[in-house]
């Protein structure tokens, strides 16, 4: 099944707005095997709108629209597509009460041009929208189908979940068995892990039926299998068995399983899973290290808290970091990330601490220590190292990078993993 | 002068990237006055690719296309092209002997399939590409412009702000004059802002010449001016006249001018011009205000660190808030938001405390205080109060918010501006 998207709205090509929607449902689309093989994005425009739907309809299965539904005079879609299929605007009646109930508890005024909201295409069926005012709409068009959405975000979503894409999973059918899996790995650079440790997949790639994609992101490199297959048996074996193998070559380097699985989150379970308790001390990461356990629900079961110890005062006085080594050997050392991990430990009353020491950027940098230089300390009772990274001269990635690489480093301490991130060394007082 | 823009890629049509290589360009290309009527995104798919182009050439003055240019076998743009114009692929030296340069760098072995990066299409003026191995490709053809474009977005960019948009400003020449404004607010609902602060603004936009748009964003809501006029004069007086304003009805709200200011740098600003230093003591944020302020290059200037009460146990050893009063209150309640204020400026002795304590969500909540519940304090030898914000049930959009009206709170202390964001009242001990 082929479809097209058309995304309509002034401010996506005046670029106020990112076409979010459209890789939300071309994502959405290609997991229940519909493959979308064109998006347009154009304007709030009644001849280009019907121009597209028009070219879109003779040359794909589904024709999808979003956008331009509203009750401003800019709004043009639905009247397009009226005109297009040479019909007519009717008011809907169940519509025209939701928005009516609405306006009415947010003591809005309900003026004539709100019936317009209400207004849908005849001949259409109509998909209640209980997240919004405006309704979607499906049509059978010699033998094409199009539908017609909103461009809210979490409107169309909704409809898309609760009503459209069930429908084509139906229409699709049970011919093909499709399944997605996703792992996110950590600490290890792409090419390293496609080229050295995962390496050759031919042998379980089998032609279109199973794909293997790496997907970057800032915590690590996910993996996305893909498969299809005639029976749910084959579909099943196909996918475990390439799962088994990269699971077998990349054991240690896997944070987790799951699409939106996150470092912090898998970081958190294993802490609780051994009943242990984290405190961290910061300097270059600024909070982001905190800031990255604390998004996630629950961390209150395992996360002290931090001392964000940005000025070298607050190191001294607050971590009880030796002011000598700090003066003689500098605040991104060794000597100090060790002191500062095991202080806060100590101070907060944690049986892990961590540290993260360095040089942020863009100013800062010398000879011995250029921009990027970074010391990850880790205490508890059992061990006590530091390891030394160098990364980049960009602020903000420096952060997110030390940042990932330290939960990566306490994820892998916990599993028993020897090997640090990126294969750095632990580095002992 | 209108353009189109072809965006080229499958990950594009899975889902796998969203397209925000077009909507940064339709954005740079609007603002110097090149009008985007449509945005096609397709496959790396040499009739689809033929087809396109050649539909856009025959429809607008420009045609970009981003994407397909690299050394695999699903890079079909430069064949596409040679193909719909007719011409041939040569090897670019300048090009190869740089993509020589940068493999032996790298240690990467050159092999003959890289010779493919180095071709352009014969006839084209070649844009060197510093960023990276794929030259852009400009064409005059039959009086439109073809450019063609990498699709990795740094090199997309670095070839539009020091090739094209400089070219394309020269051709447009200076019949226009152009100009856009962004100011940020913070403090203050949308709604607010636009119906009761700066009202009516019919008297000041003048049919198309000008225009105002509220952009929302995390940290408040972005107001952007854009304008026109056949004289520099003429576009100067009105841009002048509506910020003008726009800056006497919402004086006190605007945060600074500016596209990519931020509320963090702002209160930076602030507090080096006054010489003080600030400390955040930080519950339910955890650790998000002091990432905020040290994303900003300069921090250690004026931020001394934070400590991260995650745990109860913290607020008292580490802040030193009243244990009967964490018990008998809770910890989410005016006197420990208070204290832990006062409590980490004396700490880590600076001039300014601040301090968040609250339920993020989404458990915890309860009839008295529901989830988004939050106790933002204040200290300093002339102030100590709190205020009481009620956010939303979404763990992260809590903290997002919560970041961001403390920071608000302390500019507007540091700038003499007696009302609280959102009009929340100064709450004393």
């Amino acid at each position: 099944m082929q479809c097209q998207i058309l995304s309509i709205g002034d401010e996506l090509l005046i670029g106020d707005t990112v076409n979010t929607n459209a890789s939300w449902m071309a994502r959405e689309l290609t997991e229940i095997g519909v493959e979308v093989n064109r998006i347009y994005t154009i304007k709030d425009d009644l001849a280009g709108i019907k121009e597209i739907v028009n070219e879109a309809l003779s040359s794909a299965d589904v024709v999808f629209t979003t956008g331009g539904l509203g009750p401003t005079h800019d709004d043009m879609t639905k009247q397009a597509i009226a005109e297009l299929l040479d019909s007519e605007l009717v008011v809907h009646e169940p519509t025209l009460d939701f928005i009516k109930k609405i306006f009415k508890e947010r003591n809005i005024p309900f003026s004539k041009s709100n019936y317009h909201q209400a207004e849908v295409i005849e001949g259409c069926e109509v998909l209640f929208n209980e997240q919004g005012t405006a309704p979607a709409m499906w049509f059978d068009h010699e033998g094409a189908l199009l539908v017609v959405l909103p461009g809210v975000p979490y409107e169309m979503k909704h409809l898309m979940n609760h009503h459209i894409l069930p429908r084509l999973k139906k229409k699709i059918g049970n011919k093909t068995y499709r399944a997605s899996h996703y792992m996110l790995t950590a600490g290890i650079g792409e090419s390293t892990l496609s080229d050295e440790i995962i390496g050759d997949l031919n042998p379980f790639l089998n032609g279109n039926d199973i794909s293997l994609a790496y997907l970057p992101s800032p915590e690590g490199t996910r993996i996305r299998i893909r498969g299809q297959a005639s029976t749910e048996q084959k579909l099943k074996d196909q996918m475990e068995t390439l799962i088994g193998h990269i699971k077998k070559q990349a054991d240690g380097f896997i944070v987790g399983e799951g699409k939106q699985i996150r470092l912090a989150e898998k970081v958190g379970e294993s802490l609780q899973e051994v009943g242990l308790k984290i405190a961290v001390a910061e300097s270059c990461t600024g909070g982001s290290v905190a800031n990255s356990l604390t998004d996630i629900p629950g961390s209150s079961n395992y996360f002290k808290g931090g001392i964000i110890a940005y000025e070298n005062e607050v190191k001294v006085n607050q971590l009880k970091v030796n002011a000598n080594d700090l003066q003689q050997q500098g605040a991104v050392s060794k000597a100090v990330a060790l002191q500062m991990a095991k202080g806060v430990a100590q101070q907060l009353n944690a049986h892990i601490g961590i540290s993260t020491t360095g040089i942020a950027g863009p100013e800062g940098g010398t000879d011995k220590k250029p921009v990027g230089t970074v010391w990850i300390g880790f205490w508890s009772e059992d061990q006590h190292f530091a390891i030394r990274a160098q990364f980049t001269n960009d602020r903000l990635i420096n952060k997110q990078r030390t940042t990932a690489t330290a939960l990566e480093m306490v994820r892998r301490i916990l599993l028993d993993i020897s090997e640090m991130p990126y294969g750095l060394k632990k580095q002992l007082a």
